[in-house]
């Protein structure tokens, strides 16, 4: 019996915002379900990491601009770009990115 | 300026069933869109693929089961798997897969 994998359901058993659950991998690469609620903290990877909006709005700011999502939209990340994410109220995002990908955090002259 | 994506707005494009779009490439993993629509045939690749149902609902037939997706539904189909995908309704669908992903026609014995 192969499983289906019903996102919505998943979304209800993730522990908080900025958490992201693993949901499967695909030949390695990484499908994330992730709540944003509140601000993240500014970081970057080295590798790309695609956001795909289920449920909600968010926002992923950038050095010189923010790009706003809605559901049904979504944004490719390049490789070492500085981003904090940012929803004004819980959203449900699926992200996808490399297995091993190495997160840097950036630091901020705003405290 | 970075572009974020509309999917609804890129299904509009989409040429017919059963000719996806490349929305994007995550450091070489391709994420595609496609309409599903009426039945496509048997076949199966030597990667995994995910299936994600933006808008309405998709079969994916197996040999010994036939998986339901609904909106919001997902499943990864496992590599070397022989599958034909079929919807009653056109209903839209992102697929993840690796770049270079090779496709096997699978002969069946019905008409």
């Amino acid at each position: 019996m192969m499983d289906k994998i019903d996102f919505l359901s998943l979304a209800k058993k993730l522990k908080g915002p900025w958490e992201p659950m693993e949901v499967l991998r695909i030949d390695g690469y990484h499908v994330l379900l992730a709540l944003f609620d509140g601000e993240y903290k500014f970081h970057k990877h080295d590798g790309e990491e695609m956001f795909y909006v289920i449920k909600g709005e968010i926002e992923i700011e950038l050095k010189n601009e923010t790009v706003k999502l809605k559901e049904g939209e979504g944004f490719l990340l390049p490789k070492d770009t500085a981003h904090r994410s940012k929803a004004a109220k819980p959203s449900i995002v699926m992200a996808i990115e490399r297995g091993n990908l190495r997160t840097i955090w950036v630091h901020t002259h705003t405290k």
